[in-house]
């Protein structure tokens, strides 16, 4: 593509969208605490003894062997691994506390750790839904066109897994498909599933052939990442171990997060699911350690609760908030990243899913969360992805990088010499100190919509949610998938074309 | 009303709505700091300059003798005052840190100061809408349900003035119509507009009647409070003023709320527009401690910040959330209690009303706010009360109250033990641990809907919006007043005659 096409697609793609420029995001300001240091002691030990005294089954003798070979003390013939509390410090201890993750586009690279913050779009939804279509299981068009809104909008930093599941592509070789869309129409950081060994082989190989790099240098630096759910209470399955061991292996990032859902995977209170997390955390993390000393690897939390009464899983819950917060401090308490969500239980894209998306985003930003899983999109606790939330919830990611600018305070900002000019009762619209800011004095929204009442009534009273289903449709109909050098395209569309006739024999 | 029937009142109402129970609110977390100390400094001296060298309007002589009294610099025959830095502080120095608010109800007094957290229902909207009938004017019957439902939401903990103005009654008398309904249908603090001496003294006496205690009681406990708007750029109107004058004459809280718009009546900064604001109120409130020395006083802030292509004011931005945070901390600076606000500009109650209000919420409760103005049921920035937003409000507040509450962590809650029971692959539905936790483990909402697609879907699909009317109907269907001594209403209808008639004749 030339320079002049690429800058005319520039200017289009601004048109097209007054959103904030990419930008890596940083959290300036103190972490909120919800437990004293005491108490993350507390939680800290009572989770040690539970690895000590209970364990947690490693469903794949691999793993056994490893975890045997490093010290830990495995069942007779079992799957039941017990941990000394130093075999696990020690191991844990090795982990970096913030690395560089790679994207193909080398402006698209993150940092994970310290204060940093990175918003993923939507992942692993079995449905889709959109105001004009409705809900329906979730496909390879819906999927791309996800893949679409999370690379147009700046404010989504990486991708953490399928935005929707596309079930109309085989299982076997649907990473195939789905990976090469990813790489054709994204150049953002992306995820792959450790389903297994193959699969997580293949996405490695894939996103080494996208950067165009040598496999020597993708060993040096992190450049696709995995989400490995504990199957709490205390167990890890087979097909997630393999993958574990491969990520590690290759110096890629394993994000451990337990889903340990208050009064059914885990104790109903709070403390105990933040016993039961930080263990499960720690045995999956020392694992990685185990591996590979020095692979990247993430704490993620997902501490919620469940509705006593119907048993309901529940989102941006205050339970919700605070786990999230108190997860950043055991994060923290072992000088490791921090993984936390953008969660909500709605089944409709309204007030509620609003104000739950908001109740977890501030338990993850001022948790000092350094990826922000599921942060556009999510509805109805996972099961679908929504068009409209991704919109809403980009607007919601946006506010927050704004609120993360520290306000700026000298002589000029304070304006002294303007309210000088303006004076008791004057106007601040004409003075030069307002004109000199015009443009970018403050945030300018995607959604919001501050017009008066009777303006929005007479333009005819469409809701954000119907508005961000215009700007949706608007960011659609004008993508253009960032540049593909030909020779990678090619090198990735051999690749996939001969997995796919392995994979074929070998049924 | 006989004890017997009281508790069955009781009984009916607590099963007409799930909510939590009455209950003071403490923030137990460190406010979130988004100014430096040295920031703060510098905000601090930058608007003592602008009271030495620009200084405010008072526009009322009275006022101006006070202030010369007491050693400000007052224009020659103007009303332009400028206080040397060292009279603010003096004067300041004198306001206490905290004080008792008294409702007529001693179980509804509230603590204002420390990391107390009083939430407000709406004040002062010109309209009122809910679902069924669409925007009207504000009216009594209106107003008269919204103080109902304020009284009924528990989280609700005092009325910041009129939910919605009743336009239908005549300006004159309008305030004795208003707080003689306040005082039947609730038993919680309320508020009086400082519109001119009169009305204040009148709203003064009908609480005193109201608490049935007298004048000396009432000049020893405040019991009423006014919020006093400054006339941004730097002036104080003159009812106003009378007002201020007749409240800390009679020990009664002051709340000086500064509407600094950035961008429109303080500069298109920020910092500048929090060093006019605590210019504002530093004046504002030096002069209630020049009327009487120890008199209770608030510390308002309510910058937020137009949209610059259209001069519309906007509420819970990032800039606003900001400008909440950084004005607890130079309410803090000077050991004064707080006020913000939970505000948004959505002409509907749809996901941006619900992003909003969280986004003021956080900056609210964050930075350690004791009063929450207009904690329920603000639209249109406050051009209208909803009755449907007041019930997400209640939503929205309930959760912040129980997101307050620290995590327990002890060797029960933590429950290694049940852990241990379940074992690795288990579940924890069944265990003693989590039986005996069953009904209050969680927060139950109001309007959340935990329940799956297909159950909600079936079940009519109504949104949090929907669901919210159909409680605010069932709450006015089955509300009854608080009990009210006889004496008190007849002495109080006695009052509200008399005045009428004077004011009358004085017509």
């Amino acid at each position: 593509m030339s320079r002049r096409r690429a800058r005319t697609r520039e200017r289009r793609s601004r048109q097209a969208l007054a959103q904030l420029p990419w930008r890596q995001v940083q959290n300036p300001y103190s972490a909120i605490e919800v437990l004293t240091p005491e108490q993350v002691e507390q939680i800290h030990d009572a989770s040690l003894r539970v690895l000590e005294e209970i364990g947690v089954d490693f469903l794949l003798p691999e793993a056994c062997d490893i975890l045997r070979g490093a010290g830990a003390q495995v069942e007779n013939g079992g799957e039941r691994v017990r941990f000394d509390r130093g075999l696990i410090l020690e191991s844990v201890a090795h982990a970096p506390r913030d690395f560089t993750l790679h994207a193909r586009n080398p402006a698209r690279n993150l940092t994970v750790g310290g204060n940093h913050l990175n918003f993923c779009a939507i992942a692993s939804a079995p449905n889709v839904s959109d105001l004009e279509r409705g809900r329906r299981p979730g496909n390879y068009e819906d999927y791309c066109n996800l893949v679409r809104l999370g690379q147009a909008l700046n404010i989504i930093h990486l991708f953490g897994g399928y935005p929707v599941e596309p079930v109309d592509l085989p299982p076997e070789t649907r990473h195939l498909d789905c990976v090469r869309a990813f790489v054709h129409l994204a150049d953002k950081v992306t995820h792959a599933y450790a389903l297994g060994r193959q699969r997580i082989l293949d996405g490695i190989e894939m996103v080494r052939i996208a950067r165009g790099v040598t496999h020597e240098q993708l060993l040096r630096e992190p450049s696709l990442f995995t989400i490995v759910n504990s199957s709490s209470p205390l167990r890890i399955d087979g097909p997630m171990l393999e993958g574990v061991i491969e990520m590690a292996r290759h110096n890629q990032v394993v994000v451990l997060t337990p889903f340990t859902l208050s009064g059914a995977m885990a104790p109903a209170t709070l403390a105990g699911a933040l016993v039961q997390q930080n263990a499960e955390a720690l045995a999956g993390i020392a694992f990685t350690q185990m591996v590979n000393p020095g692979a990247p690897v993430v704490y993620g939390g997902f501490t919620s609760n469940v509705d006593m009464k119907t048993g309901s899983p529940a989102f941006g819950t205050p339970e919700y908030t605070r786990a999230a917060l108190a997860g950043g401090q055991l994060a923290r308490r072992y000088d490791l990243p921090y993984r936390s969500s953008n969660a909500n239980a709605s089944n409709v894209v309204d007030a509620q899913a609003a104000y739950e998306a908001e109740m977890s985003l501030w338990g993850a930003v001022m948790g000092h969360a350094n990826i922000v899983m599921h942060g556009a999109g999510w509805m109805e606790g996972g099961l679908c992805a929504s068009f409209e939330k991704m919109i809403l919830d980009a607007e919601l990611l946006q506010m927050m990088a704004v609120f993360l600018e520290p306000i700026e305070v000298n002589g000029d900002t304070m304006g002294v010499q303007a309210i000088a000019e303006v004076g008791p009762g004057g106007h601040f619209f004409g003075v030069g100190h307002t004109l000199e800011r015009f443009e970018h004095a403050f945030y300018t929204p995607l959604v919001s919509d501050w017009r008066n009442f009777e303006t929005w009534d007479e333009s005819g009273q469409a809701d954000a949610t119907q508005r961000a289903h215009a700007l949706y449709k608007k960011i659609l109909s004008e993508f253009e998938p960032p540049p593909l050098d030909a020779a990678i395209a090619e090198e990735l569309d051999d690749f996939v074309a001969r997995r796919k006739k392995e994979v074929a024999s070998a049924a």
